[in-house]
């Protein structure tokens, strides 16, 4: 993998966003301070980030739209859809099942897993909620790269060991605890808590 | 404010979790390895970041649990409750208001706002969801210092400007878009989208 820190993947992310509004309203030319002030960062910094993938804009012109935008689609993995298990039926689950941000953007939840049996068999968004024991049996029909947790902590693991039996290879973690997986996986944990306590941090040693 | 990168404050974060969980099973003293190995890195990192904010540890004794565990609770602005406002009564806000990692770290959601007629006057979790029409009467009765924005993206910043003269000094963001505040007030950003994006970029890139 290309090393290329997350805190730049997060910009190059919120540069497409601010492309693709450009794009919807037929923009043809941004420049990197445009693109700066709406990402809340420096054009010196855009420029740096772009750099790493290879040379886009043009002196004096700024960045043509709807290529960078493609650039960046492509650099992002993002010129695909996925499907995503998710394992966990709870509220988060809900929320996130029915959150059009990851459809938007290529990301389909195609298969619920929940071990509660009130949940079990329930419809959610046109998905059917299935009883974990039968994860196995259920995503070996298809191929899915990526999964979401939002079990308890304490099933997290053996859950996501079961996940990447099945060929997952990327985990979007809600669940508090560190999952040990291996090289070949990412993991990204969502610990919501935790981002309240970065605001907690600044408040107390302003 | 102390400069300190937030990628410091997260792991200080998970330290404290697991210093706590330490402190629950009457462990006295836990070392730098096994903090580092239950974070996901090392040792010296461990030490780095506690050596920060003071001299913590006794050589070939480890760190003393439960006087690390209040020292990282004073650090991260734990030792107080707060009071969360939050804007948006959806899927996502419902999830949140009845999520315990928040009431467990210290952080009340004492308020809920939304412009749905529908959703005004339902109960939450034992809370009224209040016009937005009223925020500042609600609010202004006590104090609150901070506050969660689940708000259509459009309405984001004037909800944030509404909630900055009430006094508001920290937000966390999942409306997908950028807020501009004033210097003393904090931002964290949370889309979830951009999660998985992070995902199909170390997918699309290995």
């Amino acid at each position: 993998m290309r090393k290329v820190a997350e805190s730049t993947v997060r910009r190059l992310s919120l540069y497409l966003r601010y492309l693709e509004e450009f794009a919807l309203h037929g923009t043809e030319t941004v420049s990197s301070e445009t693109l700066a002030h709406l990402g809340g960062t420096t054009s010196a910094q855009v420029r740096k980030d772009l750099s790493c993938f290879g040379s886009f804009g043009k002196r004096g012109l700024g960045y043509a739209v709807p290529e960078l935008a493609q650039h960046l689609r492509e650099i992002l993995g993002l010129t695909r859809r996925y499907r995503v298990a998710m394992v966990g039926a709870g509220k988060i689950g809900s929320a996130l099942v029915s959150y059009r941000g990851f459809r938007e953007r290529g990301f389909d939840i195609a298969a619920i897993f929940d071990s509660d049996p009130d949940k079990v068999g329930r419809q959610w968004n046109g998905l059917e909620v299935r009883d974990i024991a039968d994860m196995e049996v259920v995503l070996g029909e298809e191929a899915y790269e990526m999964a979401v947790i939002v079990t308890p902590a304490d099933v997290a693991q053996a859950v996501s060991e079961r996940l990447i039996k099945l060929g997952v290879k990327a985990i979007l973690n809600f669940a508090p605890v560190q999952l040990a997986v291996p090289d070949d996986v990412v993991v990204k944990h969502v610990n919501l808590a935790l981002e309240l306590e970065t605001l907690s941090y600044a408040l107390a040693n302003r």
